[in-house]
């Protein structure tokens, strides 16, 4: 089998933008776009998937949290099963392209393959995935861990702001909270998941290449400090009588930062910082500051992690502080499988373009996949690697990429692994 | 003249420090102390420290802003002058000996003299301040600008967090707009002013010493920097790709701490510091933040902030972000008088107790005093330098060594400056 040419992939890429505009008109909010679990803004998108799966001829349903699956079938009964997805769920404010446009993405390879009445000797299962994001209920995958089966059963009690509980929600989105935690779907007769996302990152962008072949998702570490020192008078305490809380946050910043700049793709970030008092004329008796480190590499990361512990440790008993450090979570890292890996690669070589390997910082539906199946993921540029946000942009040209090399590496599969 | 025996000196001092319990109980909170210009709780405390004056056999009165002013007059007629005094009002949640000690130290001297039938060469003009601190009105030093004739008419539609203007509190304080505007003190006939004032700060307490002379109130600069990177996603943006703001403000953080460090004598401070978005997985883009240099030296403390300028600009220069430098106030030091800090140095070595010269880096009615005479300042040792709290506390020993260095300052001059 062969993929058609390049100029319908730019036909199929301005329909999923098509596509990814109008769903983008679906919020909960007038003025920006936000799309939670469960809303009346998600069913609308759901009903709008709905129908594009339906015209492709495919049969879609919701699953029990209100994922929508929908199967192109293989040419023969008993044949295996390829999952392609994302999610249709958003962040505040959010872009048009994290998560739908790995649906529509996938949708359109489905309705290229129907065109041409091609039918891989493997079932596509296109799910589009309820809630990733976390939005509502602030817990993250609720749609992927309710699919895979590892919803826990507490978790139908978590209330988001309004205080409806997630198990009221399932039922008001039509849906079955006690099966969403009991079934996760059988893994007999998957061949793996495979999904494509914007990457997120300014990676594919600074080196202008249009698709990346990710080679996992990075584990993370959460760590929440607190360093207390001596608050006081800002014209009358002399410098060495000071035991100045921000003085030392700045030093494990610092720390932080050339930590990170000196092991390779490791990151490293305080995004939150609060200091009190507060006041210009008052010397910082406390600050409360966010850690957040990330590799591919466990062993790396949990490293950098106890290195940086030490020193923040050795800076607050040196400057005669007191540091309190919380782990908040330790994330380990998803590996892609090598061998799908390897066949993106190949398509992505065999579509012309160089094959760039990247790493993920951010989560995806392909973390709680992993559990199920073998994982592979494409990321398609996003300008300046922008994401959660408004001013997320994709081009017409790489969502063409994008297409051309999932139905490739669909194909590819098809034909036995060999180059197409 | 002689003094009289240290015994009746800490008589006094726990009189001083029973009315400074008594002014302490008057509060606009029930729950913490705060005395704010105009108040109920300010007339209290008026009428208290009017009481006692009146038995001191002086004859007070509320000037045009409501400064309580008393003379102790002098032997003959055409005497000169010494003022003496502090502030009555308070920040919020006082504590109760920044600038009520002052002011009753003062009294309990000349209740001395006046107990001996003693009278100087010159009159003690005794003021009690009835705003130092700003608090109702965001301008500090209310009451010495209007005794001093500086304070500017524009100042009288200032208003505070109820719409009340500085004219119509003025007014129900039982004083006169116009006049606290339009007359200061004539000087002609001034000596010198004399203010005790506990040392909001560490030294003398780090020393072991109970009273300080001071040589001067440190000139300071304020500044309020921003700092303008670039936000993004902690696990997608590799470190090479950063425009962390955090970092940046860190960076110059610790160069402030450096400079400070390296430059005897000079403090600065970043009291303030907010960082956006402020999420623990998004790098930030923007950090705002207070900076505040002081130095007795002006050229040191002006040198110091313009190399701290550089080392902002250099900062983001290297980091491709961009600074805002914003000057938000520049006041340069006040030089106490040689001749009178000569004088205490004395007194001091008389009461047989070490001569500890110190700047004051923080503001007092003196620096608007200075304007009108020559001026001098004794520092009582606090309790862990800690002030603008109710965790303020004072010695009766070292209250007793203020009494006893104040009224032999006061006899000192009145013998002609011998030593006593």
């Amino acid at each position: 089998m062969t993929p058609a040419s390049s100029t319908s992939y730019t036909d199929a890429a301005r329909l999923v933008l098509q596509r990814c505009d109008q769903l983008g008109s679906y919020s909960e909010e007038p003025d920006r776009r936000t799309r939670r679990y469960g809303t009346e803004a998600m069913r609308q998108t759901n009903e709008a998937v709905k129908g594009w799966m339906l015209a492709a001829g495919m049969q879609p349903r919701q699953d029990a949290i209100g994922n929508l699956v929908a199967r192109y079938e293989a040419a023969t009964p008993d044949a295996k099963t390829l999952v392609l997805g994302s999610h249709l769920d958003t962040v505040r404010d959010a872009g048009k392209y994290d998560g739908p446009l790995g649906v529509l993405v996938a949708l359109a390879c489905v309705e290229r393959l129907a065109a041409r009445g091609q039918r891989p000797p493997f079932a596509v299962e296109l799910v589009a995935f309820a809630d990733e994001e976390g939005l509502r209920f602030h817990t993250a995958y609720l749609g992927s861990s309710a699919f895979t089966g590892v919803l826990p059963h507490e978790a139908l009690d978590q209330t988001d702001e309004d205080g409806v509980t997630l198990r009221e929600a399932i039922r008001a989105f039509g849906g079955d909270p006690e099966a969403a935690v009991a079934s996760g779907r059988q893994r007999d007769d998957l061949l793996g998941y495979c999904e494509v996302h914007i990457e997120q990152g300014p990676l594919l962008d600074a080196n202008d290449l249009p698709i990346g072949v990710v080679d996992g998702i990075q584990g993370q570490t959460r760590a929440a400090l607190t360093i207390t020192g001596v608050a006081g008078h800002a014209g009358t305490v002399p410098m060495d009588l000071r035991h100045d809380a921000l003085s030392a946050a700045a030093e494990f910043v610092a720390a932080v930062e050339q930590r990170a700049r000196n092991t390779p793709n490791l990151v490293a970030t305080v995004g939150q910082m609060k200091v009190e008092p507060g006041a210009s004329n008052v010397i910082p008796g406390r600050v409360a500051l966010s850690l957040d480190v990330r590799h591919l590499d466990n062993p790396a990361r949990e490293a950098a992690v106890a290195d940086l512990r030490a020193q923040a440790e050795d800076i607050a008993q040196r400057r005669g502080v007191s540091l309190e450090w919380q782990l908040v979570s330790d994330q380990p890292s998803i590996e892609c499988s090598p061998r799908l890996t390897m066949l993106q690669g190949d398509v992505v070589a065999a579509a012309g373009h160089t094959v760039a390997i990247v790493s993920s910082g951010a989560g995806h539906d392909a973390v709680m996949m992993a559990a199920l199946t073998d994982i592979a993921m494409f990321f398609v540029r996003c300008k300046g690697g922008v994401s959660h946000s408004p001013a997320e942009s994709v081009a017409v040209e790489d969502v063409a990429v994008a297409v051309e090399v999932l139905e490739r590496f669909i194909l590819l599969l098809a034909s036995g692994g060999d180059a197409a």
